[in-house]
């Protein structure tokens, strides 16, 4: 059973209140010694999370324990996994929903729900299938050549946690297969992809939970034209990724359709059909259940109480720390691997549009910081970009560093007796250092404070599982801390005005096209703006 | 002449905080009319600057003027373009620099700083030259055949400005022709590019003012040993931007070299060589000098003091409203344009490296807030991801939006009465009304609060000029808000300490693969951290 109730109704708050007058200082003499960076590591599924440059010691670590306790971070994840009612707001309209992306790779046995393991299960043996016949020439184009191609056309959940998956593995992809994404509106979106592909050998998967996503729907008629102008029959080529019913749900139009369910929202999909039709195809079969078996584990270990033991929880609570309670309104995520530039967009999506609230479960306004604004690149480019303000800024970043041992491609060059990875890696961890612990100088311009606080996530090399696992860690981060906040991440009520008022904008633009005299409604702003240029 | 001094002298100062307590409220009924929307516009080189969705009124612009004029933006600003030495720290030693980046595209007579410009004429018609050469066959590769592609190297200035104008160009791009960059450190960002490049037909420019840039020379390397190994000689193939005089400036090594100097930054250097060369060669001279004029053009409409009428002044000075006096950390750039998809991450570099800092131009440690944390992606892709926070978050974040009439590529497709760009631009316009005036509703779930201030860009079409305009808006928006703070936008001792660091922990792994036994030195953190991993 879940229990959510109030942050400051729990006792840790204030103790956690007085502590952030003082937080840890790492700019003292010699702290950031060997002792305090060894002991302060927790590991996971191959994952090593430093973060003994984080303003925190063992007061604070206890009292961030007792304020997961308290806000029954576990037993509340447990009841999300064993498909309880979480997506609501108590005594309001909402969706009412179970939240159940964690059974999308719960098909290894054991299941904690298993109706939706199951239904995961079946999708899953559908693609392989689909899968085996691609490879076997069993499937085929109309001239019986293989597909090379994949056009994925979604947005927002149905995009960025997919795309930041497979450019993360490109480096694995089945040689001569090639992915390649439309998402936004803007037409030369679409025109810039179509452009330079053979589209007979082309396959177009075409993903909306809703099966009326404005974009997606546009997006796939657009390119469903350019099908038909080349000769081609859209339903050979096409196919669905969308709910069960959903007026995407029109088997005759698709080459093969695989369902979503509406207890997995768009930004938690990635695991699922969502992003597994095309890391299938990109990646193969094998791959795919290795970043499911990855994300699985993750979710596995994620239910060990103690935040010193779950890199998860820890990640939440140091984020509450730094945010709520140190009132550091950001968060940066800087992968040192440009495998993983689009992961920072994906988590942008996934953590703002969940933990973005200003109401509680219960319907009151929040009197405390909910969700971080979560920003980064790669580095080590960011070094030479924004660090300046990250090192000497006034106003103060905490990071998250992700970094590897090794590469992916492993062509590596040795210039003076160390590697490229060497190098990047160095890069991390002096950064990582530099940030916490500061520098004095005489020159006021070349001092540096320290104190930005900043932890470390270290695997060996970035594979479908480590991904895997690392997509994992941070969904779990990011519901953690909603718990904590008492606030429903899954939801999104906040982008529904955005679309009232766009689709009565466009409904003045079609009267306009139709009748070149009209103006639109006496006064109306939206319209008035849209006036050919004075320039 | 130049006059600096603390922001908190000026008069206006404290009359903007006694305002910023009860700053305008957008959410009051019916304030979002045409009066006050069509009266808030500014107007330049094509450019639209739509603000009466910012939390200001004629009293609050009246004393952003006053600060405007106090702080003697204006004069500053000709100072800077006459050649002032305004790169420096009064009393410290620091870089003791012109700052003219301005004078790269101050090429059609009359110039503020003829020297400079002179200079700049002299490249671009070495450019000029040799781009004719490449059209006409004059210069080919060893076996008489054109150059088809250009691999830049580069990073930071020398790589995110100019990426960022190559990808929201490339819909004019010569045909056959494609650029292709390294800049990150990482192995795999160089592997990825090279893996699918015929090498006989590509060049490879090489960019690093220094000549110095470990990850360039790294990557520069990486690569010429690949076109050795394709039986290349890399001199036939690879071009050098970098400083007279520096280690890179050594023409028998290069089949050209153009030159850059050291009063123009890496992050102002876009239209520069370190932009031009590979701009030229994707989109031909023409259009790159289109670039510049759009640039220029804004330099010389800068100099207008009305802020009203100044589009990069108002600009500046409604930023510093919203984050100094407003106190909001962050500022998302959002352009309605996929192929602005890298602009808010040059401007992330361009903005936060040059106002991230924390002491005056007299060395004095800030008791204001300097630059903001920039970043942002193009919507709509961000509607469907992080717009639940800026609408509904706890945290308020001020929002420029930039957005174009027409698409580039124009084959667009009518659905429903309205084209893709239609759709696009309602939307625009519909997020930022929706941020601003919010929409009250029984469900607290469903209630904007509004008053998030934002403002709108907007153009014709993203043309090449449209683009120089819009590149050189930013700069000078971003060098103005530094005279107004008081801060050296122009030097970035913040990133020295990362290096040096960097550098020690490189050390101790070059001992190590020396000798396998080496442990480092006792007790060093940094080394620690990297030994192998204990999962």
């Amino acid at each position: 059973m879940t229990d959510f109730h109030a942050l400051t109704a729990n006792p840790a708050y204030e103790k956690l209140v007085s502590l952030a007058r003082q937080p840890f200082d790492l700019s003292q003499k010699d702290v950031l010694n060997s002792k305090r960076l060894s002991s302060y590591v927790s590991y996971s599924q191959g994952w090593q999370f430093f973060y003994g440059t984080q303003r925190v010691d063992d007061a604070v670590l206890d009292a961030l324990q007792e304020l997961a306790d308290e806000s029954r971070v576990i037993t509340n994840f447990q009841a999300m996994k064993a498909g309880e009612v979480i997506n609501r707001i108590e005594g309001y309209e909402s969706e009412e929903r179970m939240v159940l992306h964690t059974a999308s790779r719960d098909i290894w046995g054991n299941p904690a729900h298993p109706a939706a393991s199951t239904q995961a299960a079946v999708e899953f043996d559908k693609l392989a299938d689909f899968l085996a016949r691609l490879a076997s020439g069993n499937i085929t184009n109309a001239a019986g050549k293989t597909f090379t191609d994949m056009i994925t056309v979604g947005i927002g959940g149905s995009d960025l946690g997919p795309r930041a998956l497979y450019l993360a593995l490109a480096a694995c992809r089945i040689p001569a297969r090639q992915v390649h994404f439309i998402s936004n509106v803007d037409p030369d979106d679409a025109a810039a992809v179509l452009k330079n592909l053979d589209l007979s050998r082309t396959l177009v998967n075409v993903v909306s939970k809703s099966g009326s996503t404005l974009e997606t729907l546009t997006n796939e008629e657009l390119v469903r034209s350019a099908f038909r102008r080349a000769g081609l029959e859209p339903q050979n080529h096409f196919i669905a990724v969308t709910g069960k019913g959903s007026p995407m749900d029109d088997p005759a139009r698709y080459l093969r359709s695989f369902y979503m369910f509406d207890y997995i929202g768009g930004r938690y999909s990635a695991t699922s059909m969502v992003g597994a039709v095309m890391l299938g195809f990109a990646l193969g079969n094998n791959a795919l259940h290795e970043i499911l078996r990855g994300a699985h584990d993750i979710d596995l270990a994620a239910e060990e109480p103690d935040i010193r033991r779950n890199i998860p929880l820890l990640m939440a609570m140091l984020g509450i720390w730094n945010h709520t309670f140190l009132k550091h309104e950001t968060l940066a995520v800087l992968p040192y691997s440009q495998a993983l530039i689009r992961f920072t967009a994906h988590l942008q999506q996934c953590d703002m549009e969940s933990n973005g609230k200003s109401i509680d479960r219960q319907g009151n306004k929040l009197t405390w910081q909910s969700g971080p604004i979560i920003w980064g690149e790669p580095g080590t480019n960011g070094q030479h970009a924004f660090y300046q303000l990250l090192h000497q800024g006034t106003t103060i970043v905490p990071v998250e560093f992700i970094g590897f041992r090794h590469s992916q491609y492993q062509n590596d060059l040795t210039i003076k007796g160390t590697t490229s990875q060497d190098k990047l890696l160095a890069n991390l961890l002096a950064q990582s250092l530099a940030m916490a612990g500061g520098r004095e100088n005489d020159n006021p311009n070349r001092c540096f404070a320290g104190n930005r606080p900043n932890s470390i996530l270290l695997a060996d090399r970035l594979t479908p599982y480590a991904m895997g696992a690392l997509l994992a860690i941070y969904e779990t981060k990011i519901v953690m801390q909603g718990f904590v906040w008492n606030i429903n991440s899954f939801d999104q009520e906040g982008v529904q005005l955005g679309k009232v008022l766009a689709n009565e904008i466009i409904a003045h633009m079609a009267a306009r096209h139709k009748d070149k005299n009209y103006q639109g409604a006496d006064g109306d702003p939206g319209w008035l703006m849209l006036k050919e240029s004075k320039c």
